[in-house]
């Protein structure tokens, strides 16, 4: 168990610097970071340090690795506390540096680290959900028989590789052993396998402070996956020419704005999901996390995953969103709400409250 | 008929407030008229009544109501004109109130209260549509021979629900019969049928100033719909085990901008739908209305449908569109021009123009 | 040749005026020509004044023509070096104007003039980028034998029209043959043959400024075409019943962020074209350019097309992108950083170092 107040202890409060890996969400993190007077720091590659050198007006300290396995190294670590760094983990965070290092890093944390773990486990994770009382898809256990269309995924955050559609067991259990085979899965039920929700995906962006006790909606998304959104244009004549089964790996996002009346429902969901996170692992989830969903035909929603961190599509809203300028008259994105939110705990001499 | 003037004598100018129904694009509505000074009053319904206040910063005052019959109650009318409110009616106004109460309520109303009784109905719509010159779909009527696919819409805002597609006379009728059967709709012309346009949609946000007489284009949009654009992305496998015929319900929107060379011909139509108000429903339509269309391979448009009112695709742009930067060099939302063009008729003393 | 540099003595650098054709993203570089302190010029088409007096705040100077053709017309190039105009061409420029008369007007071009040739010419493109590094998809020589689906393009900016998919030499040919016939293109070799790229498309803004010696990366965009993207969201049975051949006409444009760990493959290949373009073309690109690629499902990015000037994409960040945010803390549109590159050369004295 990591002391996070004894580390903060040698730390100078008025000083602080915003530290992320160079990746993912990482401009708009330090983008936001400036904004509010911040020192910002990049934990980064060393193959990619020439891109994050354009940005060198938004970033005042890189740190550079050779792997990302280095950033639990001893030199990064007492680097990053020299400089009072609070770190920012973003959904690329557990993927790059581990399961381990990102639970065990002796640097405070804006977010939940609790829940790592959970993230890192499909079964946790909807588990997490369903006692939150949030409607999500069925789940098949691997002795039932699967009579309809299913979706199933893969540990961790893949970007949506390795995803894959059946309509019945065989092909399910075929295509899992392959996986385990080329050893990308240990072993099968590290997979798990969802009903096809009938609809349309629509991911939205919450930020929870805990400093103002109020949960805001920061925005929505839809993804841009390849090639599922290629073929939907390609014609019929090209699709089954090559015969393409299609992947889900995330390239981009799109903007969306909800009808207002689903809001309510949006916002209730994500406040359930405050609030489980709060009596399963407290203190519960700090800042930004998204619910990911399908909207059927009659407006019900339903949750098939979650990220309990910035996720990529608040990229589209460097600059605010539609529903961030309904809270905050100047441009809002969930980078720069993160540093308001440090900043606003500051202040108040509370920023033991924001961090784990 | 209503005399608005007479209202209006009992009303303070100075201390206008903008009133509208809690749904639809009522945050964007709050939203502007608080940049522009103005007091705001929302109606709501009780169980939404927490998700509202999570806006407090934005409105003023609430109006509880148990259900939406209750708007043109004398209590709710009454304190509507003690707080000198305008009402803007929405996408959603007529849909929630009932053609009655939204025609004869005695509370002056931001846009063309003669309006609502055409956009009822699908037949009255499109024939004014007609008359503008605008270009339409071909309708069917109920003794023609359907030879091509069409797509048959129910009447009022159902936000798409109940649309369907048919290539063959027989499945419009027994499709049609099974709404009444259900009670949906009383007799099956209230529905319209039209040709399938091939193309692409592409929804015109307007906004016509009797006060700076200019019709201005506040952006554009496409409408993000359950299941029909999940079909899309679905493997053919899917579909094929599904066996699903789309809905057209509506959940979101996504920003679009059009080709520059197109726009002489959008604002074209939104001058010829401003005129034909002016010439059948005088004094002709006021602030915000929506031209909705497709778009086929050579560019030319048809408007297959209209909205006399604010619509909710104009909630993407909470801080401005591509297109009303072009107008207005500050982030103008269609929520915010409509309070500015009350605060500019009050300051040139002719609010009695923009009210009805 | 034409000398810049003499056209440029006659001119009073204080008082330098930005001019473009009106259509495209004309508005877009007027607005943000008008936001950095210049005084703005359109060339219009009688029949679209109209259109153009609606932004008069935007415009200050409207040379009417008959025809594009006249816009180098010994009247029009004397009236635009009499108000010290520099031309800002965009992606309709060509097109419109003829290559010749693009090539040798006789006023300073924002932009790189020899790029106009190349561009002109399907071949020259893809071997350019080819020369750059960047890679693309195969091209077919005319008598290879096609075994999968290709892509079929006709020479200029055609905005997609005139685009076919087929999966054999026969389709090919037949097809090209009627587009001969029909006189459309001369011979059949001005076509380009592609193999059918399996992904999603993405298309990336770039501005590179020689006054910063620095490649920004602008936006990124999705096209709207008919009827391909009304095609997907088609129940099959009316695509059966029609039977369509599905067109590429842009009609829009979608915003899209990419995700993060992609930017620093983009930003190289627009440096290889930058790079490419010095080396080829000197003085090489200056200003905004465009790649238009295929993502694929392992991330690769195959560049299909290029635009060396300002695309109609750009237009949906009128006030700025979530990309450009990154390097200007202020609202910067494509037309607006235009105008600055051209502000920061005059205060630099080096204005001839960007045009030609």
């Amino acid at each position: 168990m990591i002391d996070i107040d004894k580390i903060l202890e040698n730390y100078d409060l008025d000083k602080l610097s915003i530290a992320t890996l160079a990746s993912h969400t990482s401009l708009q993190i330090v983008h936001g970071a400036k904004l509010e007077g911040f020192k910002t720091i990049v934990i980064v590659l060393r193959d990619r340090l020439w891109f994050y050198e354009q940005f060198k007006h938004l970033i005042d300290e890189y740190i550079v690795v050779d792997s990302w396995r280095d950033v639990c190294s001893k030199n990064v670590v007492s680097r990053l506390r020299e400089s009072n760094a609070v770190m920012v983990p973003h959904g690329s965070y557990v993927e790059y540096i581990g399961l381990d290092c990102a639970e065990n890093i002796e640097v405070p944390i804006f977010g939940l680290r609790g829940l790592f773990r959970v993230e890192a486990d499909q079964h946790l994770k909807m588990d997490l959900l369903k006692k939150a009382g949030i409607p999500i898809p069925k789940i098949y256990s691997f002795d039932e028989n699967i009579d309809r269309p299913v979706i199933v995924k893969l540990p961790g955050a893949k970007g949506g590789r390795g995803y894959f559609v059946a309509s019945d067991s065989k092909k399910v259990f075929d295509k899992l052993k392959t996986y385990v085979d080329r050893g990308i899965i240990k072993s099968i039920d590290e997979a798990i396998i969802q009903e096809y929700l009938v609809g349309v995906t629509a991911y939205y962006h919450y930020f929870y402070s805990p400093i103002l006790n109020r949960l805001e909606i920061m925005g929505a998304d839809i993804r841009y996956e390849s090639d599922i959104d290629g073929l939907r244009r390609m014609p019929l004549e090209v699709i089954n020419a090559i015969g393409i089964e299609p992947t889900f790996t995330v390239v981009g996002n799109i903007p969306l704005v909800l009808r207002e009346s689903l809001l309510p429902k949006i916002l209730e969901y994500g406040l359930r999901f405050v609030e489980v996170t709060k009596k399963y692992i407290p203190p519960g989830i700090i800042g930004p996390f998204c619910l990911e969903s399908v909207i059927d035909r009659d407006m019900n929603i339903k949750v098939f995953e979650f990220s309990g961190r910035i996720v990529a599509g608040t990229n589209i809203y460097i600059y605010g969103s539609p529903y961030s300028y309904l809270y905050w008259n100047e441009p809002m994105s969930t980078g720069r709400r993160i540093a308001r939110e440090i900043k606003l705990a500051i202040e108040k001499n509370i920023i033991k409250n924001i961090l784990t």
